[in-house]
Parts: structure tokens; C-alpha cells; sequence
């Protein structure tokens, strides 16, 4: 049995063009970066505008175990099913981190034959926004320690610095530092932390911008201190929203990738859910369902964290509507949820199913509460015995669940049977 | 009259595919970053590895005046002068640094009609690879804090610690700082300094290296601290070097892009003068000369500097030879060598353009020294007078410059005429 | 009417050698320090040691308000008013802090006509037992830091230093700080912390000592860092507990002085409630005990506070019997607690006065569950009205207070009549 | 043969109250501080203010060598003989700074049978002046920093500030340190340095006054910082001078202890050479003067530094006129200034000695320049050969010395033979 990473890599990709051209591109509207990503020019959705829009699907899950649910598994799987069975399909994903794929986390591409290619450039650089990112966030933390330490115009209070500086690197030792040392020359004293670039608020920004022109206002807006009287100093005030937004411009058009089986992926943006929204970009959303007319888009984190931001926030900003949600879910985490010990995951347990199922519940009510159709689909692992399922079937649809799946296509096991 | 940046905003660029295949790149040799610029994969070096090497012009410049002197200028316009008589040209740059661009020194890709293009491109993340330097070299610096921080197998002294962060922003507020603050979760206290990217040892060894595989070498032997016996720690020891090559493994390949009458340009790799040899990459020089039968490229400040540098440091790691060195003054900056005053250069003042010629002189001997034909090319300005070109002409023929040039291109104020 | 500081100001003292020589010390019992004040040899309790010991009396309060209780001024009335009558007394204090002298909290050596005196040289360094504290407490942080520094042959864990260093002053500024800056030569860098000198573990340690053998085995108990095998690292592992033991070799006999009517005062040590036990030394006790039938001290703050630790804390080191306890209350401070604004106490309002004695209750019942006789002495204001006192002396009989004395000595307006 | 500590701590002292007596003093000019030290009250110069001057005798030294050169002892046992011999005599010494008596340094009271006692108080904290002068300069740094903090109404500017903080401990973790992290709650982040107290500028402005009100206004100019538009900024602008001042009103009384032969000797102030005037205080010289016929005084370090300084500030700020200086040398310290080896210098070498006495040459020439006459005291250690003595006497007469005497007081080998 192969692993993901040799499937990853052992992969035939169809040219980016390719893949471009017969999900409705126009040549004009795609920037390569080498043969198997690109951008998607914004220009698109000028030329589609008047076009309908695709049913939105949004991925979501119970509560986090250690056991893995498999959400972006079973969104690419979803994907390649729907492209299997001739539908126009797009999924949607956030990019990830670079920082956690050099820790102990690894990349955010799926797994098995449910991946989206090509796996190291999504996973290191991608096309550069992350760094687009990072230079925007440092330039704006540079420029208001410079407009402090020359002359400081504005009267801000360098203690009430509420602007961090970032890299996308995991680096415990930039979590607290004293900056402006060395003597007068070289800046003003003062504590300030760095934060991963996926935490910048510039991520939250750029993932809810309608275009350039909204980036910028965006930009402008953010708070960075106050002033010495207490009134918010932003980057408009420091004069700097326009340089940042250069440095964006090229980050605000979506990234192109695919699937191991050739369905076209949008990837961008990728702010984390515990100090934003933690969804990907409401342009790329927007792009995929004038191309498209099955999209699937993955929330990060559980429904109550992820999915509830993309209901409250980003359909809200975006004007989107989802038609479905698909709730993914384990025999193995729920019998988790139902106090099994995690060595003891691959023994039959009715009993801890049940238990556990209440965590299935609660993440079903929140969906439903939505007024959103929910799907349960459980990754079914070769542990799994056949009581197990039906059992969590059965619990899932008491739940509130329109319909149940079983995706086999979890773990590297089988191609994807949806 | 147009300023340069009209002239590169309205200028008419070609595809870069175009360009590639011009100057004799296979269609697989190339890798898109959108439509006006690409990456050059290093098989080109293979398929031509028995091919001959074209000529090789080095272009420097006397000491460095406010007045400034038009380097970068003259390298453009030589090669498009080429171009224009049929010469098969290519010129070979450092990538400009993000950081000052934003500052006030702003770009480097030459001025008036003879400018690389796309500028902003250029200017801004071109094809991310500093950003790449700057990912590689703050994987290092977490890779060696976290090594202290868990248990220090290593038994580093973190008082030893020599490598800096980076970042590619002109921000003071980082030159002194501590890190490692917040306690015992966060970090191990101690004083570390941020460096620009360009200053990067990185971004040195990069620009030195021959192929992934000796890259890979090279970061593995860089020191970043001593142990408590005093023996020095390596990236190699702290077991990341193999992390950091595959974060540079698309930044090893030299972009292309193109003079603004179409000629192929490239940019690869920018250290600086001050602490590093403030030249383009090896690898670029190599592909140029496969290419093309007459390659221009810039070494970084006067001849004392980057030009000794050029042939102490790069002609011996990188096995070159150059053909001839053109060495770049002007009537202005001559006469600021000798003693004028800044507001005065406009006057005639053939006593101060001949003490000033000593500091030509001493370029031309140094150039000399190194056995290589040296052209003195004399940026003409406007407020020139005959009697001051006639005379600089002279000068530096008496100096010992096989040739003379007067360019006219200069300032914007005219095509080339070389 | 005269303030408390012209009082103090233009008392006539008597010499401190009178004073003592009254009390029963004998000349080569004493040290003195100028005129006015002295230390006293711990060879008297050799000398003294069959003889009985005095009925100690302590001095505790209801819950501190902005009214303010006067909890010294009515020790020190109460010592007077005990001289006063014939009895052989001696009063019992903590030595003020000399950072809150110099902040908005003032001296504390009672107010108007119940003061100690010499006021100033109370306040100041008395007879530098403070300074001693401060030196032995920032050498020992000097010898942790030097053993760190100096090949670190303990293994001390630089990030586990609890030891902070200290000031006797007010100084926000060294709240938190980071030291061992500027490079390899000048020490290792640690976030570390500046206490002000009463809250120094010294000064607990030192209050508690019984003679200058037990301070040397206390100092080298004193607990400074971990091992990096999370092993606690001593004073006595830093070979520094002999030399803070020299610095502190007069600190350790107590300061003689005197009230305003001539009874003999011994001030000694002074830890601060919120981190320590807040009651003066209990050699001082133990002096005092000798010397006078009646000895009155006072426990910091409020019953449930200062007296609770003298109880728990200095009653069982140094085997101390209190014979009753006084506890300090006013008309005001009881309004105050009942509800009423502090700009209204001058009012008379029984019902505030009824359900303020709640608080007063508490307290009167902290003490009896310590066996211990209560007295509850009401400092009267000349804006408490009859039926106010009335009722509150009905109140503390209630709460179970065995006496209750209205204390008219308060506030300057009167001579002790207690 | 006894070692100079067990001679110290065997010698039998006179009490303080006899030798201030015998010395002239009335019983009202003295502050006892235990049995065997003292203050002086500055009352005595009223008192004898018509009364004639003694003469003041300077001793210093050449350059010091690692072999020692005994400049203390050498004072204490020419105070010594010219008690023996029947003259009203007196030594003035600086106090010692308690840092460096923990370090490696040891005490400053002389050797052998040359000392002065009590030899603990005198090398812990004597009267407690260095810890007055440490609270006055740190109330002035909380004060400084108070200000900046609380709206910082004189403008200043943060990063101008050269007041450091201080303690009287030899901690090298303090040299270089950030202040005020912990948020906007805990004070404004700067870098600040400590300094040993010896080295605050308070100990070198209370040397220099003549009186309380002299040194009020001292303390007041002192300038701590500048404001944003480049004003100094001074203890009077914070308010805190008077503050000050009462700190040190016991601090500004000079300390009297005696000879171990029980001559008077007064201790005062101890500012260090390297940033300051080196020598004791102004009003302990000139009390000696007015109570003594012969006072001898001692200047830090070698004739070009605590000798010029003694001339050029302290008798200029005291209008005090030397009699003589005595220039301390050795034969073992001239072979070192001759080059030989420190591990050779018990071996007779008379060229070494010639040439080393360079050194001596040109400190006799400092002592004449300023129209001295002076005494060349040799300390004979027992490795001294015959001849190398009687060439050193005959060098320094050569070199202008008017006297040359052998003292073999030295070492601790002998009693006083002058």
C-alpha cells in the first residue's frame, strides 16, 4: 500500500492550462506559476457576472480528537466523486501555514487518493501570498515605528501598540521580545510580539476584500495604537495603506491547483480560526461558483468554531448562500468522544458509540439551527465493524441528519466511493 | 518629456515566452510567472553544457557621489545597444532589495529609455525568491532556538549565537532587540539582531552556489553559534539544512525578464556589497553565457569593491573569465571628486573635473591590475560642456583606458546612442 | 491645635541611654546611634533569661477604610496611658518601609499626642537595618547571577530564578525588568524582577530569627532557582549565607526609641502583610517580654490578616502566649463599612453605624476563636455623636467583646485618657 | 607571625567617646554608633572656625603594579609614628565600597600593624552613609522615571536619560538592563544601567560640599535627562532634591574611628577615581585640619590621577594647601615597572630597578610641578636587598624627591618604624 506522500508525488498532473481551460478560464484570465499552478485573474468575474451562481456545499465537522476526523479528505473525496459523476465541480481551500508544515502538523492537502497536487508548492510557498502577507504586516509595523521615532507626528503612545509583527515560521522565541534597543539611533523601547503570518490580521482582511479597491479600504482601516489622547491611529493615518495594498497585488487573485483526479482547486488565503474566521477568501467562493455549479468549500476547525464564522461572517460579507453541509465524523473520534482510550480505538464499542454520538448531535443541531440540509459522512476505517456503522447511522439521522454517507476513500485505503 | 516611470508603465512588453524562445530557451526550460516573467530551469546548463561561453563584460564604476553616476543605466543601454547591431545579448542583474524600495533609494532597474521591465515586478517580490532567503534563514534561527530550548543537546552557548533573523523591510526598530522574553514557555532570554534579506548569508551562498546539490552544501556549513567547548554549530548539526534547501529550491533558478527593447535579462540573487560580494548569481552568469555571446553583467558599488570582489570571489568559485570592464563616470560626479560643491556642478570647471579624474584614474588602474581591457564610459548630462567631455576623454585615456565611450542615454533625456 | 508633626517636631526627648536605663537594660546592653536612638545587645536575654516574662498584649483592627482607624495611634496611647498609671510597659513595632515614606502613604509611628519618636530617623534609615536587608538580599542575586555566569558548576536553570533583587523604593520602573544585557562580558540575560526591601524573604527570615546562628541556618535555607534536574538551588549552595549573614550582624538586634511621654519603644523588622506575616521580629517580642509587665504589639492590617498570622505564625516560632488582644474600631470607619459615602461620616446615622458592625462582629469573633480575652477600643472623633458610641459599645458586647474603651487620644485633639 | 585580619580583630580599641575627646572634640560633637565609631557633628567647625589650620600632609603613589604598593598602610603608620613621637595627628581616609569587599578586592583599612578599626564596620556599612547615598540616587531615578510615567510634564525624553540606578554590590547582571516591560501599567521601557554606588554622582557631589545647604543645592544641579527640545533636566525641575537632601543629613557627618595605636581618623565619602574626584570629603579634611597639627591625607590611585585631582578639585573647591605629599613606592613594584616578571620579583636585579624608576622619576615630577615639596616612602619588604635599597633612595633623590624614608611597617612583618 502506498502512502500519501508517494501517491502525492508519483501523481500524473494534467497541465495548470488544461485544467484552466475546462473549468470555463479564459487564457486571459490565467497567470502561470510553472505548469501546475497559476492565478486566476479577478477580471473573471467581470466577464461572468451576469452568469448564475453553483450550489455552495460547506465542509464542517464534530469536535476535534486525536483519533482525526478527516475533513479535507473528505472534501477532495466529495470533489472527485461529484467530478467523477460528470457534475462541474470546485472546491475551495485555505492555504496553509508554512510555519506548522516544518513543525509537527504537516501540510493541508488531504490524503491518500483524496489530495489536491501539486502537494510541496501548496504546502511551502504556493505563489507567494503568504509572503505578500508577511511583507504588507512588517511594512505597516516598520512604518509606525518609524512615524514614532521620527518626531512621532501622530502622538501615539508607544505602549499601546496593539500591532504585532509577523513571519510565517513557528518560532516560540519571537513570542515575546523588547524591540528599539541600542541607544537612540535605533529606534524607541518597547515590548512587542510576533505572530504567525496566518494570525495577521492583514489574512483576516485579504479573506473578506471584495477586490483591490475594498483591500484598500481594508488596509486603511486596520488599528494599530493609540494616541497619547486615546483616539485609534490606523494605517491610513500612517500613510501606508497604498504601499501595503501594492504589495498585495497580486496576492488578491486566486491560486489554481487540482486534484489527484484533475477537478480544479481554488486555493487562498488562510486565517486561523482562533483569532479569525478561519475560511478561505470570499473571492475565491466567489469565482469557484461562477464556474462551477457544485462548489465545495471546507470551514475550519468544528461547526461550532469554523462553520458558525462562515454563516455569521463570511456568507454575510460575501452575500453567500450554502445549499448543503456535509458534517464529517469517525466511528473511531465519536468513540473517542465516548471516553474510549485512544490505543483502544480499533476495539468494538457500542456502548462508547453511543456516548460519543452526543457530540455528533450537538454539532448536527448547530448546522440545522442554520436552516442548512446536513449531511453526516463517516470515514470509514478498516476497524470499523459493521454493528458500528449502522449504529452511527442510525444515531445520526435521530440527530436531525437529512442523510448519511460512508466515504471510503479515508487513510490511503481505495480510491474515493462516494 | 516622460519620466522613467511613464516610460516603464506605458512600455510595450513582449511575452516572455516570446523572449525565451529568442534567446534560445526550450519550452520546458521555462517556467511562467505570469506573462512577463519566468524562471529558467537549470537543465539548460545541461543540454548546453558542450556549447562555448560568450563574452563576459563586467560593469563598474568610480567612487559613488551624490551626484550618482548611472550603473545600472549604462549596463541596460550597452546591452540594448548591442541588440540593436544584431549582438545575441543577455545582462545579467542583482535582484533589487525590497526594503529600501520602500524607502528612499528606490528601485534598481535602470532609468529613462533604458530600463528593465516589468519594473514593479522587479521591484516587488519579482518570483518570491527573497522571500525564500528570508523563509530558509528564520527556519534556521527557530531550528537553533528551539535546539537550545529543548533540552540544548547541542550544548550551544546562546550568548554565541551570531545568526541574526531577517526580514526584507527597513525596519530600525529591529536592529537591537531581546527575545526569548514571556518566561520559561517562551523561549530562552538573549539579545538578537534582524538583518535585511539582502544581507542574509543566505542570500550570499545562494548566489555562489552551482547547482541544488552544492547549495544544499553550503547552508549545511554555515556557522550560527559556538557550543560551550567553543566548536562551532552548523546548520548541519541543528539537522535543517535539508528543510532550508527545499524552501530554496525554486529561488535556485534565475528569473527572466527583459530590457525594455526586448533583450533577455536576468535577475537572480541580491547580497550586499557591505557584508557579502555584491553580485548577481553564478548560476545566472552560466546560463547568460550559454545563451548569449555577449553578457553584461553589474558588479555592486565602485570597482574597489564589488569589481574586486567580482574577480577575487566569483570569477575563482565560479571558473569565469571577463572579456573587457566598462567602467562608468560622469562629468558631474568627476567634478564632485574634485571638491565642487553639489549645487555648482552645472558650471564648467575644468580645474575641478582634473583633480577629480584622480579618483578615475586610481578605477582604471585597478581594473588594470586584474589584466583586463577597461572602457571608460562617460555618462553624458545635459549641462556637459564639450571642453569637459573632450577633457574627461583624455583623462582616462591617459590613465590607461583602452576606450572611451559618451553615452548619451542617460536621464531620460534621449534612446541609446552608444 | 498643633499637627501630629509639630508634635513630633518639638518634642523633648530624653536620652535614649535614660531609657533604657530605666527599662532595666544595662550600659553594656546598649548600642547607641546618635542620642535618641540605640540598639539593643542580644546578651540581655542571657542575662534575663530566668526571669518572668510580661503579659503580651496585641493590637489588631476592624477591616481598614479610607476613615482610617488608627490602629499605632491607639498602641502607642495605650503604652502611654499603661506608663501613665505606674506599670512597667514597653510597646512593640515594625520599622516603616522607606519607599512609602517618600509615596503618598507617610510614615508609622502613630499621629498627635500617642507618637514614637525620633519621628525622622524612624522613617529614614532608623539605625540601617533596612539597608542591611537590601544589601544581603542583592548579594546573594549577585552571587546566583556570578555562579551562572561563571561556568554555572550548579547547573542552575537561569529561567527558573525566583530570587528577585531589591529596593527600599517606591519604583515602578523595575517592576519588570531584563538583565545581563551587552553581550558575553557582561553577565547572562533573564527577565528579572526588583521587590521593594519589606518584601524581601530576608526580611521575613530575619523577623523570625531567634538569635544570629538560627538567621545564618534560615539565609542559607532561602531557596533561589532550580537545577536543570529541577532540584532547588540555596543560598548555602551558593556559599553566600556567611557573608549575608555578616552584612545583617547588627541588623539582628532590635532599635530602642521612645513614646512621647518616655516608655521605652523597640522597632525591629518590618515585612509586609501581602507577601509575609507582617508582624515585627520576635526577638524584639522577646526583648520586650523581659524587660516590661505589659507589652503591647501590633499585627498588621486587619484580624483576619496580621493577627491570624501572629497566632499561627509568630506564636508558635517563637513560643509566644498573648494575654488579650485590642482590638481598633471607630464610630466612622463602622458608618463606613454600613454603606455611608465618606463624605457623610461626619453624619450621624445609626442604621448604617447597626449594619456596619457586621464587619466588626467578624472581627471580634476571628479573635475569641484564638482564646483570647477581646478588648474593643473606639477611637472617638469629636463628630461621633453620643447615641453613635453608645450603640457601637452595645454592639461589641454583643459580638462577644469582653471590654470596650472609648479611646479620646486620636487625632491630635487631646492628651491620652485612656 | 600574625596575619593583618587576626591583628585587627585582637586589637584592644579604645572607646570611641575617648579618642574623640583626647582628639579635642566637645561631648556634644559626638554621635556615638555603638562603642567604637562615631559622627562628627559639623557644629565643631563653628566652633573652632578662628582656630589655625594643621598641616596636611598628601599621600599617593606611583603606578600601580600587580605587587602592591601599600599606600593605605603607609598613611596609617605615618599618623601612627607622628602620634608616637608626641604630635596632634589625624588621618583622613575615603570609606571603602562594600561591592568589592565581597569580590576579590578585599577592605581598604591598611596591613599588619598599620590599620584602622574597627575593621568590619568600616569595610560593612560604617555609619550607613553609602546606603544613603544609594537611596538619595535611586529616589531620584524612581522619581525621574515617576515622572516620564505620570504625563511626563517636563517633556522628557526617554531615550536621553543617563541617570543610571545604583547598588553598592559588585553585580555585573545590572550593568546593562531594559526597565519598565510588563505593559503600560508598570512604566515606560527603556534601557538603564546600574552603577556600583562608589561611582554615583551624589558620592562625588557630597565629597565636594561644604555643608547640608551646599549640598542641597549640589543635588539639585544634578542633570538626569534632557527634554524633547534639548533642555537638561535636573533633580530641582523633579522636585526631588530636597528629598534628597534629608536623606543624607546624617550622611554628610564624617565618621570617626582610630589607628590600631589609637590616633583619630575620620572616614567620608568614597567617590571612585575613574569617574570622579578619588579622594575623601571636603568637610572631613577640614574638620581634621582645625581638631589635628598634622593631617594626613590620602588620594586615590597614582599621582596622575587621585593626586591631580586632590589639587586641581578638592583644594581648589576647599581652599586647602598641602604641606607635602608622601609618593608610596616599593622596590618590588619599580623591578616590575622594569620589566621583570612578577613571579621573579624576590631576586635582586639593579638594572630592572634602574629602569623601572622612570616611573618614580615622573610621579616626583607630577608631585613638583604643582611647588610640593615631596617624600619618597619606600616600603622595604624583606626579599629588598641592601644595594637595591640604597639605589632607589639615590634614584628618587635624583629625580627631585626633597626626603626619602624606608618604612618597615610593611607586610605585617613589623611594628610602626618610621
Amino acid at each position: 500500500m502506498k502512502s500519501g506522500l508517494e501517491i502525492a508525488q508519483q501523481a500524473h498532473l494534467q497541465p495548470i492550462a488544461d485544467v484552466a481551460r475546462t473549468a470555463g478560464l479564459a487564457p486571459d484570465e490565467l497567470e502561470l506559476y510553472g505548469r501546475y499552478r497559476a492565478k486566476v485573474e479577478l477580471s473573471v468575474l467581470d466577464r461572468l457576472k451576469d452568469g448564475p451562481d453553483g450550489h455552495l456545499v460547506i465542509t464542517t465537522a464534530i469536535t476535534p480528537t486525536k483519533a482525526g476526523e478527516g475533513k479535507t479528505t473528505t472534501s477532495v473525496s466529495l470533489t472527485q466523486g461529484l467530478g467523477k459523476i460528470g457534475k462541474r465541480v470546485a472546491l475551495c481551500l485555505r492555504e496553509p501555514s508554512m510555519g506548522p508544515v516544518f513543525g509537527i502538523k504537516g501540510g493541508g492537502n488531504g490524503g491518500g487518493y483524496a489530495q489536491v497536487v501539486p502537494m510541496e508548492e501548496i504546502n511551502l510557498h504556493l505563489n507567494g501570498d503568504f509572503h505578500a502577507v508577511t511583507a504588507a504586516h512588517n511594512l505597516l509595523a516598520a512604518a509606525l515605528d518609524a512615524s514614532i521615532f521620527n518626531g512621532n507626528a501622530l502622538d501615539i503612545d508607544p505602549q499601546t501598540v496593539t500591532w504585532p509583527r509577523t513571519l510565517d515560521v513557528n518560532d516560540r522565541e519571537l513570542r515575546y521580545t523588547v524591540v528599539g534597543l541600542g541607544g537612540k539611533a535605533h529606534g524607541v523601547p518597547r515590548e512587542n510580539q510576533f505572530v504567525i503570518t496566518a494570525a495577521s490580521e492583514i489574512m483576516a482582511v485579504f479573506a473578506l476584500a471584495s477586490d483591490l479597491h475594498d483591500l484598500r479600504a481594508r488596509l486603511g482601516r486596520i488599528v494599530v495604537a493609540d494616541d497619547r489622547a486615546g483616539k485609534p491611529v490606523t494605517a491610513e493615518d500612517l500613510k501606508v495603506a497604498g504601499a501595503m495594498t501594492v504589495i498585495m497585488k497580486d496576492a488578491i487573485k486566486p491560486n489554481l491547483v487540482q486534484t489527484l483526479e484533475g477537478q480544479p482547486v481554488l486555493i487562498h488565503a488562510g486565517p486561523f480560526g482562533n483569532i479569525a474566521h478561519a475560511n478561505n477568501s470570499i473571492i475565491e467562493d466567489r469565482v469557484a461558483l461562477k464556474l462551477a455549479d457544485y462548489v465545495v468549500t471546507e470551514a475550519g476547525f468544528a461547526s461550532d468554531l469554523g462553520f458558525q464564522k462562515f454563516c455569521d461572517i463570511v456568507c454575510r460579507v460575501g452575500r453567500l448562500t450554502p445549499s448543503a453541509a456535509v458534517l464529517v465524523t469517525t466511528v473511531r473520534a465519536t468513540k473517542s468522544h465516548g471516553g474510549m482510550a485512544f490505543s483502544e480505538l480499533g476495539n468494538e464499542n457500542l456502548e462508547a458509540l453511543r456516548r460519543g454520538a452526543d457530540n455528533l448531535a450537538a454539532h448536527v443541531g448547530i448546522v440545522k439551527r442554520y436552516g442548512i440540509p446536513c449531511v453526516v459522512s463517516i470515514n470509514n476505517f478498516p476497524t470499523d465493524t459493521d454493528a458500528e456503522v449502522r449504529l452511527i447511522e442510525e444515531l445520526a439521522i435521530t440527530a436531525g441528519a437529512e442523510t448519511v454517507v460512508v466515504n471510503q476513500a479515508f487513510a490511503s485505503t481505495s480510491r474515493t466511493r462516494w
